[in-house]
Protein backbone atom coordinates (compact mmCIF):
# COMPACT_ATOMS: atom_id res chain seq x y z
CA UNK A 1 0.00 0.00 0.00
CA UNK A 2 1.60 3.44 -0.89
CA UNK A 3 2.86 5.11 1.99
CA UNK A 4 2.27 8.65 3.41
CA UNK A 5 5.30 10.15 3.85
CA UNK A 6 6.71 13.78 4.59
CA UNK A 7 10.23 14.57 2.95
CA UNK A 8 12.40 17.60 2.96
CA UNK A 9 10.36 19.17 6.36
CA UNK A 10 12.83 22.09 7.02
CA UNK A 11 13.66 22.90 10.69
CA UNK A 12 15.45 25.06 12.78
CA UNK A 13 17.58 23.48 15.91
CA UNK A 14 14.41 25.46 18.28
CA UNK A 15 12.03 23.67 16.20
CA UNK A 16 10.26 25.76 13.96
CA UNK A 17 9.17 24.70 10.92
CA UNK A 18 8.16 28.43 9.49
CA UNK A 19 8.98 31.62 10.86
CA UNK A 20 5.95 34.23 12.13
CA UNK A 21 3.26 36.39 10.30
CA UNK A 22 3.23 34.03 7.82
CA UNK A 23 1.89 36.13 4.38
CA UNK A 24 1.77 36.95 1.01
CA UNK A 25 5.45 38.86 1.37
CA UNK A 26 6.62 36.35 3.45
CA UNK A 27 5.02 32.61 2.95
CA UNK A 28 7.30 30.98 4.76
CA UNK A 29 6.80 33.57 7.20
CA UNK A 30 9.28 35.92 8.49
CA UNK A 31 13.13 34.32 8.46
CA UNK A 32 11.20 31.20 7.15
CA UNK A 33 13.22 31.28 4.35
CA UNK A 34 16.51 30.72 6.26
CA UNK A 35 15.07 27.06 7.04
CA UNK A 36 15.19 26.14 2.98
CA UNK A 37 18.94 27.54 2.63
CA UNK A 38 20.06 23.79 2.43
CA UNK A 39 17.13 23.43 -0.80
CA UNK A 40 17.51 26.55 -2.98
CA UNK A 41 21.12 25.63 -3.68
CA UNK A 42 20.60 22.14 -5.07
CA UNK A 43 20.39 20.86 -8.36
CA UNK A 44 17.29 19.91 -7.57
CA UNK A 45 15.81 23.10 -6.83
CA UNK A 46 16.94 24.51 -9.70
CA UNK A 47 16.20 22.11 -12.04
CA UNK A 48 12.53 22.34 -10.49
CA UNK A 49 12.24 26.42 -11.55
CA UNK A 50 14.01 25.38 -14.69
CA UNK A 51 17.56 26.89 -13.89
CA UNK A 52 21.37 25.41 -14.85
CA UNK A 53 23.52 24.46 -12.11
CA UNK A 54 22.95 23.92 -8.55
CA UNK A 55 25.29 21.68 -6.12
CA UNK A 56 25.26 18.08 -6.45
CA UNK A 57 25.94 16.91 -2.46
CA UNK A 58 24.56 15.30 -0.27
CA UNK A 59 21.69 17.99 0.60
CA UNK A 60 20.74 18.11 -3.22
CA UNK A 61 20.44 13.96 -3.15
CA UNK A 62 18.21 14.13 -0.05
CA UNK A 63 16.09 16.70 -2.25
CA UNK A 64 16.39 14.44 -5.22
CA UNK A 65 14.91 11.56 -3.16
CA UNK A 66 12.35 13.95 -2.00
CA UNK A 67 10.25 13.52 -5.51
CA UNK A 68 10.65 9.82 -6.36
CA UNK A 69 8.07 7.28 -6.46
CA UNK A 70 5.49 10.29 -5.79
CA UNK A 71 1.94 9.41 -7.10
CA UNK A 72 0.05 12.23 -5.25
CA UNK A 73 0.44 15.07 -2.71
CA UNK A 74 -1.75 16.39 0.11
CA UNK A 75 -0.80 20.20 0.95
CA UNK A 76 -2.42 22.18 3.20
CA UNK A 77 -4.74 25.58 2.24
CA UNK A 78 -1.57 28.14 2.94
CA UNK A 79 0.62 26.07 1.10
CA UNK A 80 -1.12 26.80 -1.89
CA UNK A 81 -1.85 30.46 -1.51
CA UNK A 82 -2.52 33.27 0.95
CA UNK A 83 -5.81 33.55 0.43
CA UNK A 84 -8.40 32.63 3.45
CA UNK A 85 -12.29 32.64 3.50
CA UNK A 86 -14.26 31.94 0.65
CA UNK A 87 -12.29 32.52 -2.41
CA UNK A 88 -12.87 35.74 -4.09
CA UNK A 89 -12.53 34.63 -7.52
CA UNK A 90 -10.71 31.22 -9.42
CA UNK A 91 -7.68 33.89 -9.94
CA UNK A 92 -5.20 32.53 -7.57
CA UNK A 93 -3.49 29.48 -9.20
CA UNK A 94 -0.54 28.54 -6.30
CA UNK A 95 2.49 30.09 -5.78
CA UNK A 96 4.42 28.58 -8.66
CA UNK A 97 3.58 29.72 -12.05
CA UNK A 98 1.69 27.99 -14.58
CA UNK A 99 3.68 24.61 -14.41
CA UNK A 100 3.74 23.81 -10.62
CA UNK A 101 6.86 21.80 -9.64
CA UNK A 102 4.06 18.43 -8.46
CA UNK A 103 3.52 16.90 -11.90
CA UNK A 104 1.03 14.59 -10.07
CA UNK A 105 -2.71 14.96 -8.23
CA UNK A 106 -2.35 17.69 -5.70
CA UNK A 107 -5.07 17.48 -3.09
CA UNK A 108 -5.53 21.04 -0.93
CA UNK A 109 -7.43 21.00 2.27
CA UNK A 110 -9.52 24.20 2.36
CA UNK A 111 -13.15 24.87 4.32
CA UNK A 112 -14.05 26.35 0.82
CA UNK A 113 -15.40 24.50 -2.25
CA UNK A 114 -13.48 25.30 -5.51
CA UNK A 115 -13.35 23.32 -9.17
CA UNK A 116 -10.24 21.04 -9.59
CA UNK A 117 -7.78 22.84 -11.35
CA UNK A 118 -5.22 21.78 -14.05
CA UNK A 119 -2.14 22.89 -14.66
CA UNK A 120 0.82 22.02 -16.93
CA UNK A 121 3.29 19.33 -16.35
CA UNK A 122 0.37 16.81 -15.51
CA UNK A 123 -0.46 19.14 -11.76
CA UNK A 124 -3.81 18.92 -11.16
CA UNK A 125 -5.10 20.53 -7.77
CA UNK A 126 -8.15 19.28 -6.20
CA UNK A 127 -9.68 20.90 -3.54
CA UNK A 128 -10.80 19.09 -0.57
CA UNK A 129 -13.47 19.88 2.24
CA UNK A 130 -14.21 17.14 4.30
CA UNK A 131 -11.17 16.51 5.92
CA UNK A 132 -7.54 14.91 6.40
CA UNK A 133 -8.91 11.20 6.29
CA UNK A 134 -10.88 11.77 2.78
CA UNK A 135 -7.84 13.86 1.34
CA UNK A 136 -5.52 10.77 2.05
CA UNK A 137 -8.35 8.64 0.69
CA UNK A 138 -8.64 10.32 -2.35
CA UNK A 139 -4.51 10.87 -2.82
CA UNK A 140 -4.12 6.88 -2.01
CA UNK A 141 -6.97 6.28 -4.63
CA UNK A 142 -4.51 8.94 -7.36
CA UNK A 143 -1.67 7.33 -6.15
CA UNK A 144 -2.36 4.16 -7.71
CA UNK A 145 0.60 2.63 -5.81
CA UNK A 146 2.95 4.93 -5.68
CA UNK A 147 3.52 6.80 -2.31
CA UNK A 148 1.80 10.47 -0.90
CA UNK A 149 3.81 13.34 -0.13
CA UNK A 150 2.40 15.25 2.70
CA UNK A 151 3.70 18.54 1.92
CA UNK A 152 2.66 21.27 4.84
CA UNK A 153 2.42 23.45 6.00
CA UNK A 154 3.27 22.91 9.90
CA UNK A 155 -0.25 22.89 11.05
CA UNK A 156 -1.56 20.03 8.15
CA UNK A 157 1.10 17.89 9.13
CA UNK A 158 0.46 18.35 12.90
CA UNK A 159 -2.93 17.28 12.19
CA UNK A 160 -1.67 14.19 10.25
CA UNK A 161 0.66 13.58 12.99
CA UNK A 162 -1.97 13.66 15.53
CA UNK A 163 -4.17 11.17 13.88
CA UNK A 164 -1.14 8.82 13.35
CA UNK A 165 -1.81 8.99 10.13
CA UNK A 166 2.18 10.06 8.47
CA UNK A 167 4.39 6.68 8.10
CA UNK A 168 7.81 8.62 7.66
CA UNK A 169 9.16 12.10 8.08
CA UNK A 170 11.88 13.29 6.40
CA UNK A 171 13.41 16.71 8.35
CA UNK A 172 16.20 18.54 7.50
CA UNK A 173 17.37 20.28 10.57
CA UNK A 174 18.81 23.63 9.73
CA UNK A 175 21.37 25.59 11.94
CA UNK A 176 19.49 28.55 13.11
CA UNK A 177 17.56 30.10 15.85
CA UNK A 178 14.33 31.31 14.97
CA UNK A 179 13.23 31.89 18.27
CA UNK A 180 9.05 31.76 17.40
CA UNK A 181 7.25 31.20 14.21
CA UNK A 182 5.26 27.88 14.09
CA UNK A 183 6.89 24.72 16.01
CA UNK A 184 6.31 21.36 14.74
CA UNK A 185 6.61 19.04 17.48
CA UNK A 186 5.53 21.10 20.61
CA UNK A 187 2.77 18.70 22.74
CA UNK A 188 2.77 16.32 20.48
CA UNK A 189 4.21 12.78 21.58
CA UNK A 190 6.08 11.17 18.93
CA UNK A 191 7.51 8.42 21.22
CA UNK A 192 3.60 7.65 22.51
CA UNK A 193 2.38 7.60 18.52
CA UNK A 194 5.14 4.88 18.16
CA UNK A 195 7.78 6.93 16.36
CA UNK A 196 11.63 6.70 16.48
CA UNK A 197 14.71 8.13 15.21
CA UNK A 198 15.87 5.62 12.03
CA UNK A 199 18.58 7.44 10.53
CA UNK A 200 20.62 11.03 10.57
CA UNK A 201 23.77 11.96 9.03
CA UNK A 202 24.96 15.45 7.89
CA UNK A 203 24.60 17.56 4.59
CA UNK A 204 26.16 20.26 3.75
CA UNK A 205 23.43 23.05 5.24
CA UNK A 206 21.34 20.67 7.13
CA UNK A 207 21.23 17.77 9.11
CA UNK A 208 18.83 15.05 7.91
CA UNK A 209 16.75 13.02 10.26
CA UNK A 210 14.52 9.98 9.05
CA UNK A 211 11.70 9.22 11.90
CA UNK A 212 9.74 6.37 11.28
CA UNK A 213 6.58 4.57 12.76
CA UNK A 214 6.99 1.21 14.32
CA UNK A 215 4.99 -1.59 12.45
CA UNK A 216 3.67 -2.41 15.84
CA UNK A 217 1.94 0.76 16.09
CA UNK A 218 0.69 0.91 12.19
CA UNK A 219 -3.04 -0.35 11.85
CA UNK A 220 -4.07 1.60 15.63
CA UNK A 221 -5.50 4.46 15.69
CA UNK A 222 -3.59 7.28 17.95
CA UNK B 1 37.10 37.48 31.77
CA UNK B 2 35.68 33.61 31.97
CA UNK B 3 32.91 32.85 30.18
CA UNK B 4 29.99 30.70 31.25
CA UNK B 5 29.77 27.61 29.66
CA UNK B 6 27.16 24.89 29.00
CA UNK B 7 29.09 22.02 27.57
CA UNK B 8 27.79 18.60 26.21
CA UNK B 9 24.36 18.91 27.17
CA UNK B 10 22.32 16.09 25.54
CA UNK B 11 19.07 17.03 23.70
CA UNK B 12 16.60 14.56 22.08
CA UNK B 13 15.67 15.77 18.66
CA UNK B 14 12.06 16.43 20.32
CA UNK B 15 14.02 18.84 22.53
CA UNK B 16 14.28 17.11 25.95
CA UNK B 17 16.88 17.15 28.37
CA UNK B 18 15.60 15.02 30.41
CA UNK B 19 13.05 12.19 30.49
CA UNK B 20 9.71 12.63 33.16
CA UNK B 21 9.74 11.25 36.47
CA UNK B 22 13.56 11.85 37.82
CA UNK B 23 14.06 10.22 41.26
CA UNK B 24 16.43 8.06 42.91
CA UNK B 25 16.84 5.45 40.71
CA UNK B 26 16.37 7.59 37.44
CA UNK B 27 18.18 10.68 38.55
CA UNK B 28 18.47 11.25 34.49
CA UNK B 29 14.61 10.61 34.28
CA UNK B 30 12.70 7.83 32.60
CA UNK B 31 14.99 7.21 29.39
CA UNK B 32 16.99 10.06 30.22
CA UNK B 33 20.20 7.25 29.88
CA UNK B 34 19.08 7.05 26.07
CA UNK B 35 20.45 10.72 25.84
CA UNK B 36 23.57 10.31 27.17
CA UNK B 37 25.11 7.06 25.29
CA UNK B 38 27.01 9.06 22.90
CA UNK B 39 29.15 10.20 25.86
CA UNK B 40 28.89 6.72 28.34
CA UNK B 41 31.07 5.06 25.16
CA UNK B 42 34.00 7.72 25.16
CA UNK B 43 37.34 6.99 26.75
CA UNK B 44 36.77 10.60 28.32
CA UNK B 45 33.85 8.97 30.40
CA UNK B 46 35.21 5.42 30.89
CA UNK B 47 38.64 7.43 32.53
CA UNK B 48 36.50 10.00 34.15
CA UNK B 49 35.17 6.68 36.32
CA UNK B 50 39.00 5.16 36.44
CA UNK B 51 37.89 2.41 33.80
CA UNK B 52 40.00 1.74 30.49
CA UNK B 53 39.59 2.01 26.82
CA UNK B 54 36.17 3.17 25.54
CA UNK B 55 36.22 5.16 22.12
CA UNK B 56 38.21 7.73 20.87
CA UNK B 57 36.43 9.30 17.76
CA UNK B 58 34.78 12.63 17.63
CA UNK B 59 32.43 12.25 20.37
CA UNK B 60 35.25 11.66 22.29
CA UNK B 61 37.00 14.75 21.43
CA UNK B 62 33.96 16.72 21.84
CA UNK B 63 33.87 14.77 25.62
CA UNK B 64 37.50 15.67 26.27
CA UNK B 65 36.98 19.20 25.24
CA UNK B 66 34.00 20.14 27.87
CA UNK B 67 36.58 19.47 30.84
CA UNK B 68 39.60 21.61 29.39
CA UNK B 69 40.00 25.05 30.87
CA UNK B 70 37.39 25.09 33.46
CA UNK B 71 37.93 26.23 36.85
CA UNK B 72 34.34 26.18 38.34
CA UNK B 73 31.48 24.58 38.10
CA UNK B 74 27.80 25.75 38.66
CA UNK B 75 24.90 22.93 39.14
CA UNK B 76 21.46 22.78 40.33
CA UNK B 77 20.48 21.10 43.35
CA UNK B 78 18.84 18.27 41.31
CA UNK B 79 21.90 17.54 39.80
CA UNK B 80 23.67 17.40 43.08
CA UNK B 81 21.28 14.72 44.60
CA UNK B 82 17.59 13.91 44.52
CA UNK B 83 16.68 15.07 48.70
CA UNK B 84 14.50 18.23 47.93
CA UNK B 85 13.84 20.67 51.29
CA UNK B 86 15.86 21.20 54.10
CA UNK B 87 18.83 18.63 54.22
CA UNK B 88 17.63 15.89 56.81
CA UNK B 89 21.73 15.44 57.23
CA UNK B 90 24.81 15.86 56.11
CA UNK B 91 24.94 11.80 54.73
CA UNK B 92 24.27 12.60 51.03
CA UNK B 93 27.65 13.27 49.55
CA UNK B 94 26.35 13.33 45.37
CA UNK B 95 25.87 10.92 42.96
CA UNK B 96 29.73 10.79 42.42
CA UNK B 97 31.16 8.52 45.39
CA UNK B 98 34.40 10.29 47.56
CA UNK B 99 36.08 11.31 44.48
CA UNK B 100 33.70 13.10 42.06
CA UNK B 101 34.67 14.45 38.37
CA UNK B 102 34.95 17.96 38.70
CA UNK B 103 38.46 18.90 40.59
CA UNK B 104 37.21 21.97 40.74
CA UNK B 105 34.92 24.56 43.03
CA UNK B 106 31.65 23.40 42.32
CA UNK B 107 28.56 25.92 43.25
CA UNK B 108 25.42 23.87 44.14
CA UNK B 109 21.98 26.45 43.56
CA UNK B 110 19.66 25.45 46.90
CA UNK B 111 17.25 27.15 48.55
CA UNK B 112 18.76 25.30 51.92
CA UNK B 113 21.89 25.87 53.71
CA UNK B 114 24.75 24.08 54.39
CA UNK B 115 28.32 24.19 55.15
CA UNK B 116 30.87 23.31 52.32
CA UNK B 117 32.23 19.88 51.40
CA UNK B 118 35.38 18.90 50.16
CA UNK B 119 36.19 15.78 48.44
CA UNK B 120 39.51 14.42 47.33
CA UNK B 121 40.43 15.49 44.19
CA UNK B 122 40.13 19.10 44.57
CA UNK B 123 36.38 19.06 44.71
CA UNK B 124 34.83 21.34 46.93
CA UNK B 125 31.17 21.86 46.74
CA UNK B 126 29.53 25.23 47.95
CA UNK B 127 25.77 25.53 48.68
CA UNK B 128 24.52 29.02 47.49
CA UNK B 129 21.30 30.38 48.95
CA UNK B 130 21.17 33.70 47.26
CA UNK B 131 20.04 33.01 43.66
CA UNK B 132 22.21 32.21 40.54
CA UNK B 133 23.63 35.43 40.30
CA UNK B 134 25.70 35.38 43.44
CA UNK B 135 26.56 32.09 42.63
CA UNK B 136 28.25 33.00 39.12
CA UNK B 137 30.33 35.83 41.42
CA UNK B 138 31.80 33.39 43.72
CA UNK B 139 32.23 30.75 40.77
CA UNK B 140 34.03 33.78 38.36
CA UNK B 141 35.55 34.56 41.69
CA UNK B 142 37.63 30.75 42.09
CA UNK B 143 38.04 30.40 38.33
CA UNK B 144 40.71 32.80 38.73
CA UNK B 145 39.98 33.22 35.01
CA UNK B 146 39.83 30.29 33.68
CA UNK B 147 35.81 29.39 32.22
CA UNK B 148 32.57 28.49 34.35
CA UNK B 149 30.94 25.08 33.16
CA UNK B 150 27.45 25.78 33.89
CA UNK B 151 26.35 21.34 34.70
CA UNK B 152 22.56 21.26 34.66
CA UNK B 153 19.91 20.27 35.09
CA UNK B 154 17.47 21.53 32.25
CA UNK B 155 15.74 24.24 34.93
CA UNK B 156 18.99 25.63 36.12
CA UNK B 157 20.53 25.99 32.69
CA UNK B 158 17.04 27.93 31.53
CA UNK B 159 17.19 30.42 34.46
CA UNK B 160 20.83 30.97 33.39
CA UNK B 161 19.37 31.65 29.62
CA UNK B 162 16.86 33.49 30.84
CA UNK B 163 19.00 35.94 32.55
CA UNK B 164 21.23 36.06 29.56
CA UNK B 165 24.30 35.13 31.35
CA UNK B 166 25.03 31.72 29.05
CA UNK B 167 28.05 32.89 26.96
CA UNK B 168 28.13 29.34 24.99
CA UNK B 169 26.33 26.34 24.70
CA UNK B 170 27.89 22.85 23.45
CA UNK B 171 24.57 21.07 22.71
CA UNK B 172 25.15 17.33 21.90
CA UNK B 173 21.58 16.47 19.57
CA UNK B 174 20.61 12.43 20.06
CA UNK B 175 18.77 10.66 17.46
CA UNK B 176 16.05 9.56 19.82
CA UNK B 177 12.45 10.67 20.71
CA UNK B 178 11.51 10.95 24.16
CA UNK B 179 7.79 12.45 23.43
CA UNK B 180 7.75 13.99 27.27
CA UNK B 181 10.18 15.16 29.69
CA UNK B 182 11.95 18.14 30.01
CA UNK B 183 12.26 20.67 27.61
CA UNK B 184 14.95 23.10 27.11
CA UNK B 185 14.21 25.97 24.38
CA UNK B 186 10.75 25.48 24.99
CA UNK B 187 9.26 29.51 25.71
CA UNK B 188 12.81 30.80 25.42
CA UNK B 189 13.71 33.29 22.38
CA UNK B 190 16.84 32.46 22.04
CA UNK B 191 16.81 34.22 18.84
CA UNK B 192 15.80 37.71 20.88
CA UNK B 193 18.12 36.64 23.69
CA UNK B 194 20.64 36.96 20.86
CA UNK B 195 21.75 33.44 20.26
CA UNK B 196 22.86 32.02 16.60
CA UNK B 197 24.17 28.85 16.01
CA UNK B 198 27.82 28.94 14.88
CA UNK B 199 28.72 25.50 14.38
CA UNK B 200 27.44 21.89 13.71
CA UNK B 201 28.85 18.55 13.06
CA UNK B 202 27.49 14.69 13.27
CA UNK B 203 29.99 12.62 16.15
CA UNK B 204 29.23 9.16 15.83
CA UNK B 205 26.03 8.72 18.05
CA UNK B 206 25.00 12.63 18.38
CA UNK B 207 25.07 16.13 16.41
CA UNK B 208 27.44 18.31 17.84
CA UNK B 209 25.68 21.95 17.85
CA UNK B 210 27.51 25.32 19.43
CA UNK B 211 25.01 28.24 20.36
CA UNK B 212 27.43 31.55 20.85
CA UNK B 213 25.77 35.09 22.65
CA UNK B 214 26.42 37.67 20.09
CA UNK B 215 28.94 40.07 21.10
CA UNK B 216 26.22 42.97 20.87
CA UNK B 217 24.27 41.42 23.60
CA UNK B 218 27.23 40.98 25.77
CA UNK B 219 26.91 43.73 27.56
CA UNK B 220 23.12 44.03 28.10
CA UNK B 221 20.17 42.31 29.80
CA UNK B 222 17.59 40.09 28.57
Amino acid sequence: MSKLLVKNFSLSIDGFGAGPHQDLEHPLGVRGPELMEWFFTTRAWRQMHGQEGGETGVDNGVAEQGFAGIGAWIIGRNMFGPIRGPWPDESWRGWWGEEPPYHTPVFVLTHHARAPLPMKGDTEFHFVTDGIHAALERAREAAAGRDIRLGGGVLTVREYLRAGLIDELNVALRPVLLGTGEHLFRDIDLHALGYECTRSFSGERAIHLTLRRHARQAGGGA
